[in-house]
């Protein structure tokens, strides 16, 4: 497997940046994971913006186009000869002066993963193995004021700390809360539920991330006319709800069996959904 | 310069870790920064006691012993023949298969970065160029409920995006709040007062990294008999108060010249804390 790191496809075992990378030393970068159906990059102009806000709220002003950016990322997949793909683009800002402050002349450092990854279209099997188990866990969001949500950078230890609440539950996705309490996000998926009126999913005023997959699924449900709704929400409301799903890019839309060991059903709109997001998969081919 | 990393010493230049580290990753990381004086490392026992904490709080379970540790850094100092230096210990969860759940068996990856950093000793010049200014942003300290302030990791945004607020007013420290706009602490430092009655720091109940050298400075606070308080406090406390500094392992004790723009004083508080400290200094020597 080859990887681009820095302007150059290197063999995944020499794909290296330096210790003093700030994108090492504190997280100090901007990512997207991305998903390749067809040869061809699902969503790039979302994911090219959203990185541009991460980058934005960094205030790591890099020089880079999304034009260079997407044709790096082409490169590597193209070089491993692969279509269906994981991608993971990283932009972070280089190696400055010992300091935490950062300067503002920066020479980011641009890493792009690959890896195989079959597509989830009609037809096909998931990347999952099955509904996915939810389980509440301790460990709150990060609040706004302390990170933004918007900002999906390599400081993923928030994620990490919920995940690993898991080991003794056998839950595979940790459903975070808020610090009021509130229902927010998965560990690495955004969350949907389905109750008598309508597709409801917790609010981007709350710390959330806008998922690419998220806004996908909201138009989605829009043009079908089912009511949809962001708001604030507990976790009352999606324990008594009809159906409950998690999307991210790489899970796509994956339905959820049980929150906090209680049985939740899939069902119609689920349903509907998945087979439209599959149908614009299926348009990459 | 040489580094050592996983193993062994290198080039400074060829100093890397691989881009599936989950160091880079993610940040999933603890490390400490440390200073020789005279050639040896300063409170080596309370970082490598801290440095279990972190990686007890992020269930990194290495097999790595304080002496395997501490001789990586002995190694890297005297590989590069200095005395007086800034060392970076991290220890990594190393490289694991693509999921942001951490396997519990893990191959961690151990970096060494030094730098030399003049003794701020007895009769010699600071590292810092003179007493902080200090500003309070908007950034709020990360709650103890989403990463706890007791671990020191490669998460770092939160510190850097303090320190970019500072970009617009010509100060060189953030003062942080916490999410009640209590006192927390500096981006890389903790904050400590003197008012009349007492010395005080904000309480480690709050999110406030348990600083070495805020601990040396209590010890030495208590052994000359100063009243010392550790509480919950507001930016009038501070504002108001006689003396103000900020400590951390480069800086050592630092004065503060002014907070939000108003003159805060030095006094003989801090003189003498300063004086004891450089003592404990010395005595490396």
């Amino acid at each position: 497997m080859q990887y681009h790191v820095d302007g150059e496809l290197r063999d995944a075992d020499e794909a290296t940046v330096n210790v003093r990378d700030r994108g090492f030393l504190y997280g100090d970068a901007a990512f997207e994971t991305l998903r390749a159906y067809g040869g061809e990059v699902f969503e790039w102009a979302a994911h090219a913006e959203r990185l541009r806000e991460t980058c934005e709220t960094l205030e790591l002003d890099h020089d880079l186009t999304d034009e260079d950016l997407r044709s790096r990322i082409d490169e590597t997949l193209a070089a491993n000869d692969i279509d269906e793909a994981y991608v993971r683009l990283s932009v972070t800002r280089g190696v400055q002066p010992g300091k935490l402050t950062p300067s503002e002349e920066i020479d980011p450092t641009v890493v792009v993963i690959v890896k195989e990854l079959p597509r989830g279209g009609r037809g096909s099997d998931s990347v999952w193995d099955g509904p996915a188990t939810l389980q509440t866990v301790r460990t709150q969001r990060v609040a706004d004021r302390a990170i933004p949500a918007n900002a999906k950078t390599h400081n993923y230890l928030n994620g990490i700390l919920a995940r690993l609440e898991l080991r003794a539950t056998g839950a595979d996705e940790a459903l975070v809360l808020d610090a009021d309490g509130h229902l927010a996000e998965g560990a690495t998926s955004n969350l949907f539920f389905v109750d008598g009126q309508a597709l409801k999913t917790p609010s981007l005023d709350g710390p959330v991330l806008p998922g690419v997959t998220r806004s996908v699924v909201l138009n989605l449900a829009r043009s079908e006319e089912i009511p949809v709704e962001e708001g604030t929400y507990t976790l009352d409301d999606v324990r008594n709800a009809d159906e409950v799903f998690l999307t991210n890019t790489t899970w796509e839309i994956r339905p959820v069996d049980t929150v906090d060991g209680l049985d939740v059903d899939g069902g119609p709109v689920t349903a509907l959904l998945s087979k439209l997001y599959d149908e614009r998969v299926e348009a990459y081919y």
